[in-house]
């Protein structure tokens, strides 16, 4: 089985995210995809949980006919350490052999590392958690066109734009 | 979606814990395993690493037939402080109604936590991980009796039974 | 014995702090004070060790005849993480029955926490620690008037405002 | 006001601990108690929480008739480095001029610390928590004239005799 | 042998540094050199690892001559409290008797602790190593001037500014 | 310049250290002399500091006239963590190309690692740090001749064997 790292904050989990998995299970047998800063919760870059954000992958990904055996989600603590970050997350995970990443930094460390294949990813979507974190803070409605539907549900039913303006 | 806790370090995945948690899938939509101390590694207590035993659990429930979307599997590390451990792992995990476990700790943390309903597992299978290291480290090949087959082979493709001996 | 809890950071102590702990007295037999953040000192945002604002609580509630037995301080680290920290603060307090507050955030992780009552604060002063080390930063006299004269002493005698200046 | 610190685990509080503030109550205007290894519970050498161990220390010195401002309790986390543990405690405690102990490490700390007089405690009992909690264990009946009847009172209350034994 | 500390990040050496370590060493035997927050690295404020540091350090000294056994450089991990800050640091270096440095919050930090002689260095360079990253940041070529040659060298064979700009 | 790895505890440098570090630099320019463990002290397992391991290292190899220009002492703190450990260390160290050691365990990190040669080093002194405190702590007098006079002076100025004795 061919299975390939996608790591994300998912802080939420949007869009851009979701396209990424779907094209890399385009080539791959199954995803590993690690939920980074997993303890970092309830801060204004980090609102939501390890646990919620398990939830919104496998709220999105069930609803977009994503087989359950093609994706396992990992969550992982950060180590605030560049130099032992990979090491740190490869004491989690089942075997990889490639990673697929859209950032230069992630790009660089898993070079450095050199481990892995690494694939870069160039986004179809024009998505940021950044970008949908300040939407919501602005009141901006579009931050539901940058989720998906199931998404949407989830961060209504936990109150999360309140959430993230409180601890703004 | 009924989902139910088990929580074990699997230092090696047993057949105790392939039992319990067929059992609990007799009873519950899904069952989510949290391999606990899950930053624990190559010490005489907790010789293989959290993806290792991810690997473990995937292989024998794979080879028992049970269906990839009846289970996920969570790795935490320990916190080593009882008063914060259920807390702890909770912001990990996707919501549950019940834990089920067999050690009597774990069963006053989640009274004391009063969150979720608490069912008993009296094992039918009577091995430990402690028992199954001691015999790998007296050579004793009854070991290969306590764990399900798939896990022998990921336990002899690592070296398993010699890391364990080097590091004890 | 009827004891509730108020928590703050106390950076320093000032007249909110002291009004809030006069009211709560007159409803409950005691009230225990946790010095939040308790390790963080001489930073920006925590100029005053434990220990201090240890020592500025008793001096303002003792010049305000506030028997010593109607007060325990008891300082407790930061763990930077919402999830874990009323449970935290617990393994360290005698039994409480209620929380009082003025936070939003504390409010919200009590009601989440679900063990306790919870009594809402409407400050009758307008301080707040930040503004008092603004205005100690820009040498407008008039934090001298946010705090009790006591603490004003220890402040002095500490060379608060200069440490303030010289870390800011 | 003459201040002097007392440091010790209080695993449970026994009479050892009692008799010595109590004789340290005849020199000094108020002691400092100092609860250390803070976040250790439920561990076989730290039964009991801080927050236990702050209700036994109170309420044997209450019953024993001990003014409430004549000591402070301060629960301080363990930093299990030596050569920072001086200044760790100093950080959490009001101003002291002397420190008595009966440890000879806690005395060469100090001493080498530089800071305070020291005084050398010869406990009149004899008394120490590891034979108190081995009495529990072994269901020794002795350890009840260990510890001061209130103490007995709360430790029976939370079940603390069976809590050791789970955890042991 | 006399021996003095000098405590910097070195984010990068820069000629105020150098400067500043000749200068001591007109006076002392030895000097240790202490690299500060030494497992910072990848990050705008702290770019280089302390293996990288101590080698700009090495480069710089060894191209001006400085003999090999004037000088030792001990990397020391930040303990982000500036109450234990001269204990952790003490737990690393060989004996010091004195402490040469030309921050105002080092210098206070050491007349706390009141272990070793003080001595003021007002540093002949205009150099910060903040005003260095930012010309770095800027793509202003001026940054060379204030650091050495041989740690310009070393810091184009990591590609040093291209990482700062990535994580920046 | 031809740089090589050698890492210890080092309590105490013993001969088998001395000696093999000599042998190392029969073969290489420098030799990285990484201090292991380093924040522990005061253990029985890790009696002296980092900074007195340090000042060992550099009595003994300077009394057995070797250049301070061959060697680097660096001490580096535990992580824990073996899978961790390799990445951990290279953060903090020159650049090496090859690794000594004796120990099994480090040998097996480093093949894993595949950065670096690895050389076997089969001490020709049989000496280990435990025998050598064994002896300390039975008061047997032959724990002199496990060590270089300078370490015997300097343990001995330190008082040594009565703190080990204290801390057992």
């Amino acid at each position: 089985m061919k299975q390939a790292l996608f790591v994300g904050r998912f802080q939420p989990f949007h869009n851009g995210h979701l396209d990424a998995i779907k094209r890399i299970l385009e080539e791959e047998d199954r995803v590993v995809i690690v939920i980074g800063s997993a303890e970092e919760n309830n801060e204004p870059a980090n609102p939501f949980t390890a646990g919620e954000r398990f939830q919104m992958i496998e709220a999105a990904l069930g609803a977009e006919g994503v087989n359950r055996d093609r994706y396992v989600i990992i969550p992982v603590r950060n180590v605030k350490n560049f130099m032992l970050w990979t090491a740190h997350v490869d004491q989690y995970i089942p075997p990889i052999y490639k990673v697929y990443t859209g950032s230069q930094i992630v790009r660089e460390l898993y070079e450095s590392y050199g481990r892995y294949e690494i694939a870069h990813l160039d986004f179809n979507f024009e998505v940021h958690g950044t970008s949908v974190r300040e939407k919501m803070l602005a009141d901006d409605p579009s931050w539901r066109d940058d989720v998906h539907p199931e998404v949407v549900n989830l961060i209504e039913k936990w109150k999360g734009v309140e959430r993230l303006k409180m601890i703004a």
